[in-house]
């Protein structure tokens, strides 16, 4: 018998599913061939808000694919460690702060999202496997200018390598933008690599004569 | 006699101040001539977080100030038409959302952020005028990547005309610069016009390799 102390993860979704179902995808404006849609991503794939279960159904596998750099480097595997003591935190459900106090616990930092109310971390899950297979997140940031308006920034764009072809980032991509306008979002931005910037002129995005500037602490 | 019902802005910082008190200004890489710093930030002058009060202390006069493109458009023109009926809002502290939907008043914006505990939204005060005359945010995003690590974002940093000149924009830059590492973020961002480029390396920001891209909704 489980211990009652025991809290295991679940799947409450980080925000309402219904918001991505009920976007008006004849807005889409980009092309999809075989044509697919948050609603239909593919056969036996389901487009879905991440839940506190994906934790644990290789959500960070996927995310472990995403790097600023496109090298592995003494900083990443330092990153993968890292994650290793996380695996060791959700299969305990507790957070390892009293050791690591900067590091938090993964349901710490769903939780918190999930309150804000402005995280839309977004999943394709792979039905069959049980597992995630891709992920993109758009979080909107409020402002005073612009009349107190809101902006959106699409962050953490990937999908698993053996998912490459089937149109999931483009999928993602286009379902997040048009859910930044469904939200009001004044603008909608993003960083990527010189690289990808075809990409995502696909979906209406310029190149900004403005510069990304960084400063970074550690890795 | 006030009415009960009247609520008025009051002194409500959006964080608490001590957190910009107690920052280490020994770290601070950047040259001051004449010296400033956070607890003296100049004669008159007083830096701390924005105060719900403050909304009615010119704090949106200053923010007119920032334009994204350094000429005056007709949009422009409406967001200024848009910034006087948030005015009205302010003076009967009640928010218009029942005529314009998609526009939350201030306060609402306001207790939006302070709630996150993400927005640092910082101002300088010139005690004898009573009005704010600088200010720059500190955003906080939430990640799964990287150990669910922190980012920062600086953001609207801005001077009124009257006050360039006293190094505002700088004390601001590095106050939140040093805040985003002493809140353990892994790395604080931003974006520039290329003319500020030169001004952000000072604080040891890099230009990124990466692009910086948008796609506008509304001004």
């Amino acid at each position: 018998m489980m211990p009652v102390a025991t809290v295991m993860p679940d799947d409450t979704p980080m925000f309402d599913p219904r918001i991505l179902q009920e976007l008006d995808w004849s807005e889409n404006t980009t092309t999809f061939s075989p044509a697919i849609s948050p609603l239909d991503p593919g056969d036996g794939l389901v487009l879905r808000p991440l839940c506190t279960a994906d934790l644990n159904r290789g959500f960070f596998k996927v995310l472990g694919q995403l790097t600023e750099t496109g090298v592995v480097s003494p900083e990443q595997f330092i990153r993968i460690c890292s994650q290793t003591l996380l695996q060791i935190e959700l299969l305990f459900s507790v957070s390892l702060n009293c050791l690591f106090h900067t590091v938090p616990a993964p349901t710490e930092t769903f939780e918190h999202m999930k309150r804000s109310g402005d995280y839309y971390v977004t999943v394709v899950e792979d039905t069959n496997l049980g597992q995630i297979v891709a992920t993109a997140t758009l979080v909107i940031e409020h402002k005073f200018t612009h009349s107190c308006a809101k902006r959106g920034r699409i962050e953490d764009v990937v999908v698993s390598g053996e998912c490459r072809g089937k149109q999931l980032g483009k999928l993602l991509t286009s379902t997040l933008t048009l859910l930044s306008k469904r939200l009001n979002c004044y603008k909608i931005t993003l960083e990527c690599l010189p690289k990808n910037v075809d990409f995502y002129k696909k979906f209406g995005y310029l190149v900004s004569d403005e510069n990304y500037m960084f400063q970074r602490f550690f890795n």
